[in-house]
């Protein structure tokens, strides 16, 4: 079993800024998350991931944890106070330039000596298309086509110095094979770059490709290039039909399905007893508010909640193919709603504490036990730990349910590999060009 | 005095990777940069910087040691084994967003506690365009265009938190003054960005705004922007004369000249007698590659010297006004071949040990009567320090010139201040939207 952690300053639950374990000061603390960090590798964990918006809107600072620290950044200072954990990094291909991107990937990767990884998303919402020139957010369809030509540029700039290509022979002064360096001389219909990149090839090749888009378009994208997939799933049956759907998928594309690690999003609140869990549940619950709760669902599904009765129940959406933004987590919310009969103010509690992700009040137990029953039922490769609180809720997870999981002998006791790669049982890329190269 | 460290992994000197005391493997050795930045800081420069280009050239790479971490992540690692000394990374606003560059610099600013520093480039190479979707680079006048409103945004993304805008009151669920949150709503011929920015106001407000251009284009922007300026000068009065010019010019734009610092470049190789550091000079020229010299030297002034006889004069260049690329610099070599009457072979030599850069071999004494020279005599403000060989030249350099510098009463022996703001005795900046809002 896989287990990476959602790194959160405070925790996933939208109010847990509000409770009283949570110090507001750490949002951005260095120190704070550093901590978090190192005791999720002594805990033996494959990997920390930080999610990523372009955007923050003046309506939703004033109840929400809204500011953290750039991925990149925070990540590159990461890698200097680890040694094993993977460090994944989301980057959206809308707002950014395939050359930056690539550059940016092979240098974390070099800094931590082969523990980078990229969440590769496409972004989904006009507030943020409005900080990069846009007016709206680009259709679903066209976001994903401009992520597929970035990702091919990307992985060609990666391979564009062979593994071999320094040579650095001082006497005859030649620094590099140039025949093994190479231009990719990409010319497409978002981009054109010319290459190569100007760093040499970095420990893991590349970094570990992560996508978290579950739309159609999105596990086609998977399909063709992730490595790992972050997933909202709220029951078994839904994740088990997703994990057979996406490994399918990938072997459509020629690829093997065990290299596709599929890891759905887990919020735990633990409890010495499930009543405590439930109490503590209750608890953060009291502490949203529903205005800023309406705001973030709004958002999240691109549909003006507003003037709808919190009483009532949810009005009807858009056709799924019809939303420009994210698609898969708007039908997560509707299927929901509908499933369990909800008024919006109780939607919106069972979105408070992780977005749409699958929540869990219950004791270490309990937990250990679902996600052992997600595991060996074909639901899942590992999971996205998504804290609802992070101080005391981080350390119930990592001090109870993971060394119950060793005991059952699902989860490490020890690493084993040096690399993300190697965390996650993962081949070493193949150099698309010395591939060329070698049977030409 | 100022001294900020122009980091390079081998040195500055085009074969100092082909120098015995050179350890290529070092290149993108976090360890070795670390320890770098750690005795500069113990020398207490204000700063050390990182330049950076978006290129990387397939006949460069055979001759030349290029490949290197990108500046924003190498010093986000950086920031966590340091202390007091600024961290000041190079950012094109030629290839990038301004709302991910605000944001990276305050993600850096916030890491480092108030040591972030921005060297703004517009670049200046088709090389660089290519791997950015453009057959050429923009014109001089247009790429300084397109910087001036590059600028206006970050500057005003980075006052969109006002230092008090977060209240986190946990009794009321209020976490923001969202009065003290701003929108920019920037529009303009280049970028649309809506803002606020998605990070809290950082430690120096904004970071260290250095600029690196020395054009008429370069100098009005940097006289109306920076707050530090890196330039090459040849010489004494040159030297004299673009200070007397940049700080009337800063004047001019209501700006006290104080507040911009003027940083010659200065390339040193010491020696226990001049005939010892002259000797390590020749050393270092005899392991020059002509041809990559003259490829180093045709990309810098954008003209293909290879037709031309090395022991020829250097033929006619375009006049300035209608380079696209980098205007200063080709007007500085031109001037330099013209003055000492150089052939193109003398000419490479000349700027093998820093691309156009003032060498100076000689004792640490000497070296220190320079810099004192230039200092007292309206020349500088400081220097930016570019060893010509980084193994030992680097040593010689804090060892010898710092504590020379210091016994003179020239340069600190102790930081006063915590932020980068602080060492170069630069103003706090002052929030544009506080203050509208403070007399409205």
């Amino acid at each position: 079993m896989h287990l990476n952690l959602f790194l959160s300053s405070l925790g996933h639950h939208e109010a847990a800024w509000r409770h009283p374990a949570a110090n507001v000061e750490e949002i951005i603390d260095f120190a704070h998350l550093q901590g978090l960090a190192q005791k999720a590798e002594r805990a033996k964990l494959d990997s920390l991931f930080l999610a990523d918006r372009y955007a923050a809107s003046r309506k939703a600072v004033k109840y929400g944890a809204v500011s953290g620290l750039e991925p990149l950044t925070l990540l590159s200072a990461l890698s200097v106070v680890t040694e094993r954990i993977g460090l994944i990094a989301t980057v959206s291909t809308s707002f950014n330039e395939p050359f930056n991107v690539a550059r940016r990937f092979a240098s974390l990767d070099h800094l931590s000596q082969g523990r980078a990884g990229w969440n590769i998303i496409t972004s989904g919402t006009d507030g943020e298309a409005q900080n990069f020139n846009l007016e709206r957010i680009p259709d679903h369809h066209v976001r994903y086509e401009r992520a597929q030509e970035f990702l091919d540029i990307t992985l060609k700039l990666w391979d564009s110095w062979e593994a071999d290509a320094i040579i650095h022979d001082k006497a005859s002064g030649i620094y590099a094979d140039n025949s093994k360096v190479h231009e990719i001389n990409h010319k497409g219909k978002h981009f054109a770059v010319r290459g190569p990149l100007n760093l040499s090839r970095s420990p893991q090749g590349r970094p570990l490709l992560v996508q978290a888009g579950s739309s159609e378009d999105g596990k086609d994208f998977a399909a063709k290039y992730a490595e790992a997939i972050f997933t909202a799933q709220q029951s078994l049956s839904d994740a088990q039909s997703f994990y057979a759907d996406v490994k399918a998928r990938a072997a459509q594309f020629g690829r093997s399905p065990e290299q596709v690690i599929i890891l759905p999003g887990i919020c735990p609140i633990i409890g010495a007893s499930e009543a405590e869990a439930k109490e503590k549940e209750a608890q953060l619950h009291e502490l949203t508010h529903p205005a800023y709760s309406l705001l973030q669902l709004s958002n999240r599904i691109g549909f003006d909640l507003s003037s709808y009765p919190l009483d009532g129940p949810l009005p009807e959406l858009p056709a799924t193919e019809k939303i420009a933004g994210h698609q898969s987590r708007t039908q997560l919310i509707r299927d929901l709603a509908e499933r369990e009969h909800l008024t919006i103010r109780q939607l919106l509690l069972r979105l408070a504490g992780g977005r749409g992700h699958k929540t869990i009040a219950g004791t270490a137990q309990q937990v250990a036990d679902e996600l052992e029953q997600w595991f060996t039922q074909d639901a899942a490769d590992g999971f996205n730990i998504m804290p609802q609180l992070t101080n005391g809720g981080l350390d119930d997870f990592l001090d109870q349910v993971v060394p119950e999981l060793q005991r059952r002998g699902l989860f490490r006791t020890e690493y084993t590999g040096k690399t993300l790669r190697d965390h996650y049982g993962l081949d070493s890329p193949v150099n698309s060009f010395a591939e060329t190269h070698q049977y030409q």
